[in-house]
């Protein structure tokens, strides 16, 4: 990555990373300051584990396990180091994510309220179950070593495009629960009369967003991308003249596929 | 195209318009059946007026102009047309976006409920205006003959970027809104209770995440791209024997740019 590249990314992640913790922040002092603390009781305290566990586990933890490729200091471990990373940071969020379910569910069945009647309980199921889904497909296509290359390659583009909107749903998700939460939760004040805690978790509702939106730029940048360490390795075989007639191939087979994903970094060095 | 890819284009596309139609069929049953109908009169008839609008333009009519560029029976027409097509259905989304918006602050007005408290306003109104923006920096660049082509190529992408955000923005904003509406209007039976209503209008937001996340897909498959004049006429000028040595810094200065959005499919011409 040339060095404008590289301001232009660290100034992305450092923004993406304050947003996060700015955000896990916000929603502890909503439980803590506002709400009813943090407790394991099957009462408010319990259920207030599910939007601390959702924030910091299927939102931040997720954000950052999809832009793990793009971190250059990531770049000198193996590409295998790097998926283990990425699955781990996937397998807490994930971890997170049932556990603040089980606090939902438990406080729903101590205060005698349904469960999954809402349109967020039916979208978040969904996904966490389309979550663990990806997340089976992911170690089986990419950290068993059996599957063969052309598989993986195959199915690439498809776990890109479901872990991204995953992602985005997520989001989404978490803000139809602080809109029922704040709705349920406000009585008096109500949320329409906008008191200082309804203010402050919009604001968290807005950062989420931010959040999201800019771990989305950070995955979808093609020149940020990890470069691959088997087209390097063909470069510097080449002695760094591979002619173009090699690249094309190459782009149009593996363009998704992780383990080469520096096509474009390698175009530019071609290229220039 | 090749035959199986445009029958997959086919399918996907023909699914999404489907799960579409159906969407705006069933926000219309959904204030005509189980709500007060719809009416300009200030009061819940206007109101109606506010999902009606937002499903149809904002979210449906928004979704066809993204894949617009995608329709392999827009090809035969020029560039410009086609940009044209593009730039008219996300202005008349808009249109519908701000109507809508009249109607719900004329409703709240009315009814004495306060304006602008809800997380689900305050980021509808953010996309909106967004929204705006988008489509008047759209337009500059890209339908006005003046501005530069280094400016259009080096603008595309984050155009691409803001467009797909916005329009999975509108999608979170609309469940948001669904929610709202949901808790405050069904009183007895309440929404918990999960009423045939509840539960019709959850499957329509169900319904929503399934053409956004097709309209998503269709958008980003790089071989479903229109391919481009200028590449293509690059292509017959050079009796379709053109070397690989061209292909390079053509796809690494305009793989984001519409007017050469044929990269994919030269690539695949080319390599055969």
């Amino acid at each position: 990555m040339e060095m404008e590249g590289l301001r232009r990314f660290l100034v992305a992640l450092t923004v993406a990373v304050c947003v996060g913790v700015v955000s896990i922040a916000s929603v502890l002092v909503w439980v803590l300051h506002y709400r009813e603390g943090l407790a394991w009781d099957g009462a408010l305290g319990e259920f207030n584990w599910h939007p601390v566990l959702m924030v910091t586990g299927f939102v931040f933890l997720q954000g950052i396990a999809i832009i793990v490729y793009r971190l250059p200091w990531t770049w000198q471990f193996s590409k295998l180091t790097v998926k283990f990373v990425h699955a781990g940071l996937n397998l807490v969020a994930f971890v997170f994510a049932v556990v603040s379910l089980v606090a939902v569910f438990d406080f729903h069945n101590g205060a005698n309220i349904p469960n999954m009647y809402s349109l967020h309980s039916w979208l978040g199921l969904i996904v966490v179950i389309l979550y663990c889904l990806q997340l089976v497909l992911g170690v089986g296509m990419y950290l068993i070593p059996i599957t063969p290359v052309s598989w993986r390659a195959a199915f690439m583009p498809l776990h890109v495009y479901t872990g991204l909107l995953l992602f985005s749903s997520v989001v989404a998700v978490a803000l139809m629960g602080i809109t029922e939460k704040l709705i349920f939760g406000l009585t008096d004040p109500k949320y329409k009369d906008l008191p200082p805690e309804a203010i402050f978790v919009n604001v968290l509702g807005v950062l989420l967003v931010v959040f999201g939106s800019l771990i989305l730029w950070i995955a979808t940048r093609p020149f940020w991308k990890r470069p691959s360490d088997q087209i390097l390795h063909n470069l510097h075989t080449n002695g760094g003249s591979e002619d173009h007639s090699r690249v094309g191939p190459v782009l149009s087979q593996t363009s998704d596929e992780p383990d080469s994903e520096a096509s474009e970094d390698v175009r530019r060095r071609i290229n220039k």
